[in-house]
C-alpha cells in the first residue's frame, strides 16, 4: 500500500490557531448543536448525540464563522448556520450509510449498524427538517435559498453516484460533477452564508463561492484518495471501501484511463460486482499503484486548494483570512 | 372481515363538484408537481414520475387552494405551495416504505419494490431539499416556517411510531400524539398556508388550524380502520398489513383495552414478532371484530370530522367553504 504523499503547500496555522482565532465559537457551535436536537422523542437525542460524538471534523461550521467573522459579523446567526449546515450534513451521512449499507464509519460502528436502518432513515430526516426550522426562525431568506439550494444539489449527487455506482469507465468530468454536486455544494454554501452574512461585496462573494468550491473538490478527492493511500487504523474505515462498494474515485478512474486492455477488462468487472471487488482488492490496490491514481488525484487536489487559496487574496486580510488559508490546507495534509 | 361502515355524515358535494370549484387549480398543481422535480439526474424524474401517477389522493393540495381561495386569494402561489406540501407528502411516503420494508402501495409495487431502497432514501431527500428551495424561492417567510415545523413534526412522529413499534398496549393518547405529529401536522400545515396567503384574521387562522388537526387526526384513524375493514382489492395492499408490520393502530387498542387476559397476552406475544402476526392475522381480525374496534374507531373519527366542520362557521360562507365541508366529510366516506 502507497503513504499518504507529504503535498507542497505547506501548513502556516494549526488547528490550534484556528480554534483561538475563533474565540470559542466552535464550542458555541458544538452547544448549539447538541441543543437544538432535544426532543421528547428519546430515540432522537440519543442517536444524535452518537453523532454529535463521532469526532467530526467541523469543517462546515468552521467555514461560516470564519468567512462572517472575516468581514467583522458580530452577530449570533453565524453559530446557527453552523448547526444548520452540521445538521444537514449529519443528515447526508445517516442516510449515505444506509444507501452503501456500511457498518464503520470514524473507526466506530455507523449509526444505521448500531441503531438500524430506519432509525437512521427517519432521525436524518429529523435533521433535515430541524436545519429548516431553525433557518426560518433566524429569518434570513437569501440563506434559505442558498442553503435548499445546496441540499438539493447534494441530493442529486448522491443520486447520481448511485447512478454511476460499478461504471469504471466514468469519466474525470462526471465525476467531478458528482463529487460538486455531493461535497463541493454544500461547502461553497458555508462561504456564500459568511458572505450573506458579513455583507461582503459581489466580488468578495465571488471569491468567497470560489474559495468553497476549490476547498470542496479538494475535500473529497483527498477522501477518495485516503480510502486507497490510508490504512485502516488512520482511516476509521476498512482501505478500499468506496471501491468495493462500486464507488468510482479519481484513482481508480486515472488508472483505468491508463491501464492495458487486460487491465481494464480486469477492473470492470470487479467493480461491477461487491463481493469480487473486495476479494481482488489487493490486485485492485496494485493497479492503482501502477499508475500512480494517488499521486494523480493528489496533485489534482492540491490544484484545487492553490486555486482556492488564490480567491483569499480578494478578501480582507487578517487572521481569519489566514485560518481560512490554513483550512485549506490542512484539507490536503489531513491523514482522515 | 368486517365491512366499511356507512358514516352518518352525509357527503354534501361529490369531488367532481369540489374540482369545478377549484376551478382548474389542481390541474395547475398536477403540472407544476411534474415540472418542478425535473432535473438532469434522470433517475430523480423517473422515480417522481411514478410516484406522480399511483393515484394520489391530492388531499393536501386541495386543502391548500380551498383555504387560501376561502378569502378570495387570487394570486399563484398556492399552486407552488401545494407542489411542496405534496413533495414532502411523497417524501415521507418513500421513506416510509423504506423504514416498513413495504412491497406494495396503491395497488403497485412500492417505489422502494421497483427501484430499491438506496433510491428511495435518496429521492425522497430530494423531494424535501426540492420543497424548501421551492420554498426559499417564493418568499413568504412564514410559510417557511409553518412547513418546516410540521415537516420536524412528521419526523417525530414517524420515529415514535417506530419506538411504539409492537406495543400492543400503547394508549389511546400516544396513539394520538403519534397520529397528530405524522399526519396531522402537515394537513395542518396546509390550512394555516392557506390562511398566511389569504390574510385571515386570527381569528379564522385558528378556525383554521383546529378543522385541519381534526381532518388529519380523522384521516389517519380512517386510514387505520380501513386496515382492518376494507378488503385487499379496493385498499390496494393486504388487510391487516400495520398490525403485521408491528403498527399499533385504534381499533387494535380498543380490542386490546377490553380484551380478557388470555386475548391481551395473545395479542402482545403476535404483536411482537411480525412473522407471528402474519400467521396468525385471521385470529387477529376476529378479535378486533368482537369489541368492535372499527366501530369504536369509525366513531371517534366521525366525531373529530363533526368538530372540523363546527370550525368552518367561524370562515367565510360559499362554494369554498362548502367545498372544505365536504372534503372533510370525503375523508370519514372513502373507502381506500
Amino acid at each position: 500500500m502507497q503513504s499518504v504523499p507529504k503535498l507542497s503547500v505547506p501548513e502556516k496555522i494549526s488547528h490550534k490557531e484556528i480554534l483561538e482565532i475563533l474565540d470559542g465559537g466552535l464550542k458555541r457551535v458544538e452547544a448549539s448543536i447538541r441543543q437544538n436536537y432535544q426532543s421528547d422523542v428519546a430515540m432522537i437525542p440519543l442517536v444524535s448525540d452518537y453523532l454529535a460524538n463521532g469526532g467530526g471534523k467541523r469543517l462546515r461550521p468552521m467555514l461560516v464563522l470564519l468567512s462572517s467573522r472575516l468581514f467583522g459579523y458580530k452577530g449570533e446567526l453565524d453559530i446557527t448556520y453552523s448547526t444548520v449546515v452540521e445538521y444537514i450534513h449529519a443528515a447526508t451521512l445517516l442516510h449515505d450509510d444506509v444507501v452503501d449499507d456500511s457498518d464503520v464509519r470514524r473507526g466506530r460502528p455507523s449509526a444505521n449498524a448500531k441503531f438500524g436502518n430506519p432509525v437512521s432513515v427517519l432521525v436524518g430526516d429529523y435533521l433535515f427538517a430541524k436545519s429548516f426550522s431553525l433557518m426560518a426562525c433566524a429569518g434570513t431568506p437569501e440563506v434559505v435559498e442558498v442553503v435548499s439550494e445546496a441540499t438539493r444539489c447534494l441530493a442529486e449527487g448522491e443520486v447520481l453516484q448511485l447512478v454511476h455506482n460499478g461504471d469504471v469507465g466514468l469519466s474525470e468530468e462526471k465525476y467531478l460533477d458528482v463529487i460538486f454536486r455531493k461535497t463541493a455544494a454544500l461547502i461553497t454554501a458555508c462561504c456564500r452564508i459568511g458572505g450573506l452574512l458579513g455583507k461582503a461585496s459581489p466580488a468578495q462573494y465571488r471569491a468567497l463561492e470560489s474559495f468553497g468550491k476549490n476547498v470542496g473538490l479538494a475535500f473529497q478527492i483527498v477522501d477518495d484518495m485516503l480510502d486507497f493511500a490510508s490504512d485502516e487504523k488512520t482511516l476509521g474505515k476498512p482501505v478500499g471501501q468506496d471501491f468495493a462498494e462500486g464507488r468510482i474515485t479519481l484513482p481508480v478512474i486515472h488508472a483505468y484511463k491508463n491501464a492495458t486492455k487486460k487491465e481494464k477488462a480486469f477492473l470492470a468487472e470487479s467493480a461491477k460486482e461487491g463481493e469480487l471487488a473486495a476479494a481482488r482488492l489487493g490486485e485492485i490496490l496494485s493497479l492503482v499503484n501502477k499508475y500512480d491514481g494517488v499521486g494523480y488525484a493528489s496533485q489534482m487536489a492540491e490544484r484545487y486548494v492553490v486555486s482556492a487559496t488564490r480567491e483569499l487574496g480578494a478578501l480582507p486580510a487578517g487572521l481569519h483570512c489566514t485560518a481560512m488559508a490554513g483550512l485549506a490546507e490542512y484539507v490536503i495534509n489531513r491523514t482522515h
